[in-house]
């Protein structure tokens, strides 16, 4: 499955060639395909919170490169560069609150940094890095669409219709997507007869990305209104929901796209079951519960316009309570009906080996 | 408490003048405002279908002055015109599927005529019919605003944080709403804290009308993804959510705009109230249950955009059923936890009198 999973990557976000990051700008797909160019920290930082890239684990490899751009500049300019790398890295951890795989690529990066006593190389050793960082998401990837996959395949033999929210795909990943990646998975081994994809408002990741991608793979995909979602559960026999995540907490709480915590309500009434895509960079282990995440809110403008005679609250991220998941997929195990004891196993996994 | 209603009645969106119907265009409001003249059956059936006017109670509205239309348009054409006053009727009849209003104000128009054995005083007696409609709408709005204050009021002391879909005001009614005059009642009572507006998606009765019916009372109105709603239910203190009808059937369950259905769900969930507020002429006793209404689906463009490269499903209703509504309020009194024998109770009171 691994090779016919690796000839359905077909759409890539993120590029690092001849020292420098390119991203597809995902403000204006998928109308217009352009590539921008960085080769500054503080750019890279802007691309994130005005989302030209998005999707938490995307958010984190660019983040990576970052670190290793700064590392150019600042040993560039000399003098004190490693405060200065220090300065890049906070102006990009500023960028945005609430995916997690920012700041675990910068702390990553950070660590590896500071194992690094000598300047003569260290521009080759972040480089590295923030490779590892890339190419290791891409691997999680495909290890996750098989467990996902697997986990479809045990529910009956007909072909499933799957509902997913946001963006979870190839352009908010390294690799072909977290629950796209399980999607994409499941339309090689038969088991889709139809995706449909919330538009998710404001920013219609769902109809301009999603959409696409899924398109572009010939995957029976269509957009609806989020508020559409619980009306097709109810009549299109839906039988999973799956999502991404921005933040995932030690009780596997999950921060993700606003809309998420109200699908998962109606999933539960439904009877639809829920499963949530991501790789264990999105584990935040130091928070106990959701209600410690830092959801962001983003400017009411993106919801109703520039200059709008009216007030709008835009929350771009909501908490859905473990106990309405019936699984997490990350690319070390499968939890179901997570709890802090289960997700506490799954972490503790990668200290045995 | 009437006349402090009565004062609070502003906008309007339907106007009879000189023997023409004038609509405020609601497919640019509130940017532009512009009234529309019409005096042909065909042209307000082409107004109903593309929505310059909306809002069950409104459509039937217009619907009645349509058929007013029709008669001054057929008798001055002369020859077989009750014979074209019943196609203009049946013109009328197609232009949407999902509110009974419609098909309420039309029979209620054509039994009028059919007591009508002269030509002479069919104008006038039309015009007066199709008035009474408008008129009946604007008194059942200021009982409906009493009936539902009152339950509002019966919860606590505190003033409360409302939560409303789609546009069940002003722009929807012959008077100052369904809904939002419960909404309104409430407010001019003391007992309104906050609302919160889904905007509405794909067509935006809520960012476009709600938010600015209310702002224009100064009722404190915040616009939403309708997707956050949920998040909102469960962090910001919301104790009921007030919505309109489309139609609703024998047992109470109602067809209203897409997201109804699944913001009923999630209010269950949340331990908030749920509120339907229509008048009497949105309850279709022909229908034992709401599986049986017409849910009207329009073009994905609606949606996605014209000519844009992906498949959308757009349905625009969605039913909600009995048992996720605490109450239905009409002007004929209140249903709570509606069902059959209590809905058909209702009915039968006007036989009473």
């Amino acid at each position: 499955m691994r090779d016919r999973l690796l000839a359905a990557e077909k759409i890539k976000a993120i590029d690092w060639r001849d020292g420098a990051l390119f991203l597809l700008d995902q403000r204006v797909l998928p109308k217009v395909q352009t590539w921008l160019r960085y080769d500054s920290a503080a750019a890279v930082a802007e691309a994130i919170r005005t989302m030209v890239v998005r999707g938490a684990p995307a958010i984190g490899i660019a983040a990576g490169y970052g670190v290793a751009l700064a590392a150019r500049e600042r040993l560039a300019a000399g003098g004190q560069w490693r405060a200065g790398v220090a300065a890049d890295i906070a102006l990009l951890a500023a960028a945005r609150p609430t995916a997690v795989n920012l700041f675990w690529a910068l702390n990553r990066m950070r660590e590896r940094l500071e194992r690094l006593a000598d300047d003569a190389g260290v521009i080759a050793a972040l480089d590295a890095e923030a490779q590892l960082i890339h190419e290791s998401d891409r691997e999680a990837n495909l290890t996750m669409a098989q467990l996902g996959v697997d986990l479809i395949r045990k529910r009956q033999g007909h072909p499933q219709v799957l509902l997913t929210h946001c963006n979870a795909g190839a352009l908010a990943t390294g690799g072909f997507g977290t629950a796209l990646g399980v999607i994409r998975g499941a339309w090689l081994e038969g088991l889709v007869e139809q995706v449909y994809a919330d538009e998710t408002r404001p920013w219609l990741q769902g109809s301009r990305l999603t959409a696409w991608e899924l398109a572009e793979d010939g995957i029976p995909v269509t957009v609806n209104a989020d508020s559409a979602a619980a009306h097709i559960m109810r009549t299109k026999g839906v039988t999973w929901v799956i999502v991404g995540a921005d933040r995932i907490a030690a009780n596997g709480d999950v921060a993700n796209k606003i809309g998420t915590y109200g699908l998962a309500v109606n999933a539960m009434h439904h009877d639809v079951r829920f499963m949530v895509v991501a790789p264990s960079s999105t584990l935040d282990m130091s928070l106990e519960n959701g209600e410690d995440i830092v959801l962001e809110a983003r400017d009411g403008a993106e919801l109703v316009g520039e200059g709008a005679p009216v007030a709008a609250f835009n929350p771009v991220f909501d908490v859905t309570p473990a106990d309405l998941i019936d699984v997490i997929v990350t690319e070390k195990g499968v939890v179901e009906r997570p709890n802090a004891a289960k997700m506490s196993a799954l972490m503790c996994r990668k200290r045995l080996h």
